[in-house]
């Protein structure tokens, strides 16, 4: 139903429709009753979608994740804060935010070519950046205003803001290493996110700087949700001598990885030193409770917004041009888990 | 960048422009090479959204879910598996689907609106659906197609899915009272949410078919997360004789429920039944091992995507149109904090 077919219906020229439908003066009130009648019963919407392709913006932000199998627990936790924080500022601008769902067995490098042709966003903010991101390079040679959250090793004069994966990991190595521990595992992603490399170069130069030596076997592999935190322990079960230390990458390991300790009887910080990654509702409700990592998730979302807007030509006036490249801290939360003593709760 | 633009840019008509980039025959190589170059460089990418409006479709689908502060960080362990199962059905049919997030303080009926507005989504697919919910008429004023994800006291001829909320209320209350309990509370959400009033139908019918007098002092509204569970186990808690059992509606309460009965040294199983709603990740890994009930929100993103082509005037032939009003069974999964004996893992 297009303004064209409702003249058509109501045998009224279309400016006269349009003029009625706009609320302009010029049309007689009963007119304009016939109009608006018609209009809801038929189904008219007005199409804010040709307006915005002769304006040039969509006042859309689409903010790209990749809802697969094996992140579809996980993911929600993460992003839902990051959203909500966007929104607030987008609010303020008269955007919304759509987030675009790549699916399982997409290329996410397709998905987004897919998306960009469909024209209906002004903006991107794109996440879970490989090591090498061929978005990236779609995007920039095609000029269109984008943001990463996390880096990459793919160039270009591009916003990005990641969370401080290097110092989490040098934080956790050096607090371990000062409670006397030498074997310190590691749990990390097993795909090619970028976050996992930057990550292990993190802990191997803390385990240098304080004199540990690199030890491969280490390194655990796993997905990041509860099974792959259980999957860590049953590996970190298996070794003779198990290591007496873990930091895991992903915030929902720990609770897996407390579940297989509890079921071989071992318990976080009395017999192995567990840190987390990021501090969640989840983790605030385990016990012992878990060293981790805090951040505003919210506070996050608006900095990546910020960032859109500065590379949003239309927002030129009140965010000046500017390639944001930020690493965003994250502030140690002291728990029981990586520390001997009697934890309060289970015990 | 527009093709007009292009062409302007290039000095070469419209019409060559365009068959030059969709690789018609009759344009010489080195003026295709040309336009290539120069589309690539300055951005230009073809418009689909022009296109679609031209044939009716955007081939995109509209999932719109609230993130509000309350339910952030536990909104998205539900929805990505739902998208995920969604996305599996629409991808054979080329249909992108996009999340439409509607924000803190805004309002979801004006915020559909302006979606709806701005014509990117050929449907959509609602949820956290109202006991009155006026998104549901404007819907089908307009004609749009659509399919909800609960239902809703809203009448009228529209497709609608929901889990089957008086069926987990029955079956845990007539559960409850065979291992003898009298005094079983529920936490409920706080909220207007539609999925409250059937619950607390099923259960107020449950305890009648029980012999079970209703008290409505055991009604124990809360916010539907890890801090809603803990401010309902602290109401437990103060109540004098406190129930010995507590029926939950949400599957994020369960965690924080625990976290407080443990702070009082009670345990679900010995000191107090406990029977969570949603089986998720968390609720898997907790101990004792939680009862609770099972469902595939995988399979039922799938159902919600064939209802939502069921209603798509562009797949009559293969989705003959069709009005779903389905209840989603969820399968009892019995653990032990709802039953004394001596759970295995913490005790």
């Amino acid at each position: 139903m297009s303004i064209r077919d409702l003249a058509r219906h109501l045998d009224i020229s279309i400016g006269t429709v349009s003029r009625a439908l706009n609320g302009k003066a010029d049309v007689n009130p009963e007119t304009r009753e016939r109009v608006l009648e018609a209009a809801k019963r038929l189904g008219y919407v007005p199409n804010q979608s040709g307006r915005s392709l002769r304006q040039g913006t969509t006042n859309t932000i689409g903010f790209m994740i990749e809802s697969t199998i094996e992140t579809a627990d996980a993911g929600g936790s993460f992003f839902m804060p990051v959203f909500e924080g966007v929104q607030s500022v987008f609010r303020r601008h008269h955007l919304d935010l759509v987030a675009l769902l790549c699916g399982t067995d997409e290329d996410p490098a397709s998905y987004l070519n897919r998306v960009v042709g469909r024209r209906f966003v002004d903006g991107l903010i794109i996440s879970a950046t490989m090591r090498h991101d061929p978005r990236i390079d779609f995007l920039l040679e095609r000029k269109i205003p984008f943001v990463a959250l996390g880096r990459s090793a793919t160039r270009g004069d591009y916003s990005w803001i990641d969370l401080d994966f290097e110092g989490v990991a040098a934080t956790a190595v050096t607090r371990l290493a000062g409670f006397g521990h030498r074997r310190i595992a590691i749990g990390t992603p097993a795909s090619d996110l970028n976050l996992g490399y930057v990550f292990l170069d993190g802990y191997k130069r803390a385990l240098a700087a304080n004199g540990i030596g690199f030890d491969p076997s280490l390194i655990l592999p796993a997905n990041g949700n509860e099974e792959g935190g259980y999957q860590v322990a049953c590996r970190l079960l298996a070794q003779e001598p198990m290591p007496t230390a873990i930091i895991l990458v992903n915030e929902n390991m720990a609770v897996g990885l407390y579940r297989r300790l509890y079921e071989a009887g071992l318990q976080p910080g009395r017999d192995i030193a567990v840190i987390g990654f990021r501090e969640s509702t989840q983790s605030r409700f385990l016990s012992p409770t878990l060293t981790c990592f805090r951040i505003s998730l919210r506070d996050l979302g608006i900095k990546l917004a910020e960032a859109m807007l500065s590379a949003l030509p239309a927002f030129e006036g009140q965010y000046p041009r500017e390639t944001v490249e930020l690493i965003w801290p994250m502030q140690l939360v002291s728990g029981e888990s990586d520390r001997p003593g009697s934890p309060s709760g289970l015990a």
